[in-house]
């Protein structure tokens, strides 16, 4: 049912821009499309692709190994095997279902895919169009049930966060944590971290990406959790930043400017609000404070099937967030030898302002 | 010292091919060249790019996330931060240091990147060539020391497989059993599973690429569960396919065609060998016993820093094996509705046969 408006929708899109087809190669577009779920061992090991003409049935095409699930789940779609790889059976079916102008995702097609589909597209007198974004547009806005699938997937983590920040004492190390962390999302059914969960310990929080290491926690040290999840194929992230034993005074100003700037973030959202503003609205708290240089990222970006998606809440997007869309809000302040905080919470934008999706206030107000 | 050897080659290389400089994409290049462990979030959020020029000091690109790591494990390497994206450092950069012909890895390179850097490079005289497997190339064969490690990582999935196989009853569920097996890998301090562990029970079984679900164990039923793991960046790579209960005639007949194959593959690798014809050599005793199409995918492949690399032991290959590579060899049969059988073990070729890395035959040989 969802499958087939979304379907709908592409197709309508296909229409207007007079494009008989479009390869779906994204898997979280062939996922949104399909509901198929297989996942890829990285962009060059596809698990399949879709191939959607304007009008008329869909295909989804494989190899071997995953067509029986992709009989099973892609239940809209026409099953292809390629034997002898893809651009060899394209090179069969776009003809025979009257393609002559076909669309590609620019931004998930590597270079060396992209030789070999022109080279044969040209043999049978097909034009291929870059396009980006296409079906990510499509995605930005959700349906309420893909936010209650979100909502569900941030109160697991929050969820989470809070059984295992009891177990949280000086000896631990970053590895351990973030495995307690990773176990206990599996344990409860979700399919796996949205991304390598981040434990950093002390000087180590000044890495906005730190992998935890063999580091043991002692205490007067920060500790920054950045976690998500999937669960039902949709997303959480969130970051959590707080001090083992009594804070400094140093740490209870920094980590109160950077609750600041994300309150200040909160209060921007809004439909109709500019991306660049939200961003803006957050980084002068902290600039104000005389952190300018330290707030090293964006203020945040969209989360759906994909941890990262659009829209970017960063200093260069001009676009304007609408309603429905779901955003991550997460400044961060990072120091070299002393450490980093950042805070993260999700959000969706809603007409008069938004909705949080975070509940538990426990490590942010402090 | 192995990065330092490492980047001679690739220079001589470069040399020999008169590029002027190497833009290094693909991570585990990057790491096999420069040491440094980050890991991208996909291909579209990279950690970091290499630019190897051919002879000088080569630079490691990066954003403000990750400087700070990139100092501590790429010695070698000039650390260079681009603010303003990849392409608009590599435009003031190239200039500098004088590239006017600079290759790119296509096959790990977006088509959307692509078409950026190509702009870029145009305005600024630089011609960009396309390479394939130029640092793969390098990575092939293996010296004694990955030799080791590989050999490590191997022990240690054929030590997890051990334990875990003793709480293997009926009642467990693909997802539960899959959890045990990739939280024993990383209690033991593995990195991470070299791909995602396929647990499959009874008609699963049949999917080559089977995703654990909730389904719960019967005796009578099959159990394959191929596993791999990362371990100091090196990867494992292991199946092994047993039944619940007293096997019946049919699953016992299968299952020694299928070793009896893998033994055939195993027999036929050494330096000089053809790739197909290591394929060829199982391929025939299954077919043979009637199976040909039930054997849907490929002998093997090779492991190192990734999990599947060159040489590919195809129908279609007609390399030759050299000396010190490391290949997988698992043939599988599959009958949907019934499930498959799949045996997989990793060697090391040698001048005169292999050397097997795998040492437990506990399930092999029934």
């Amino acid at each position: 049912m969802m499958v087939t408006s979304r379907l709908a929708s592409l197709q309508n899109l296909l229409r207007r821009r007079k494009l008989d087809a479009i390869l779906v190669t994204q898997p979280e577009n062939r996922f949104f499309l399909s509901g198929y779920t297989a996942t890829d061992h990285g962009i060059g090991e596809s698990s399949g692709v879709l191939l959607i003409p304007r009008r008329g049935a869909p295909f989804l095409l494989t190899d071997s190994r995953f067509t029986l699930q992709a009989e099973q789940e892609a239940t809209e779609f026409e099953v292809k095997l390629y034997k002898k790889g893809l651009i060899s059976l394209l090179s069969n079916l776009l003809p025979q279902i009257a393609v002559k102008r076909l669309a590609f995702e620019s931004s998930y097609l590597l270079h060396s895919t992209h030789v070999k589909l022109e080279k044969a597209a040209q043999k049978i007198g097909v034009e291929t169009i870059a396009t980006t974004e296409l079906i990510e547009q499509l995605r930005m806005e959700k349906r309420e049930e893909e936010i209650a699938a979100i909502r569900r997937a941030v109160e697991l983590n929050e969820r989470i966060f809070k059984e295992i920040h009891r177990g949280i004492a000086p000896g631990i190390s970053e590895l351990e944590l973030a495995l307690k962390i990773e176990t206990r999302m599996r344990e409860l059914g979700t399919q796996r971290p949205s991304f390598d969960t981040i434990v950093a310990f002390g000087d180590n929080s000044a890495k906005p990406h730190a992998m935890p290491t063999e580091r043991r926690l002692m205490k007067g040290e920060i500790v920054l959790i950045d976690m998500g999840l999937v669960h039902k194929g949709y997303c959480s992230d969130m970051t959590r930043t707080f001090f083992m034993g009594e804070p400094d005074p140093l740490y209870i100003e920094r980590h109160r400017v950077v609750r600041a700037a994300q309150l200040a973030g909160i209060a921007a959202v809004r439909a109709g609000a500019v991306c660049r503003d939200v961003d803006g609205a957050a980084r002068k708290i902290i600039a104000d404070a005389g952190y300018k240089d330290a707030f090293s990222h964006s203020l945040g970006h969209g989360v759906g099937l994909a941890v990262h998606e659009e829209p970017r809440l960063s200093m260069r997007n001009r676009k304007k967030l609408r309603s429905s869309m779901v955003v991550t809000i997460e400044p961060g302040i990072y120091f070299p030898n002393w450490g980093g905080i950042r805070l993260e919470n999700m959000v969706v934008v809603r007409d008069d302002g938004c909705e949080q999706l975070n509940t538990d206030t426990t490590w942010l107000d402090i």
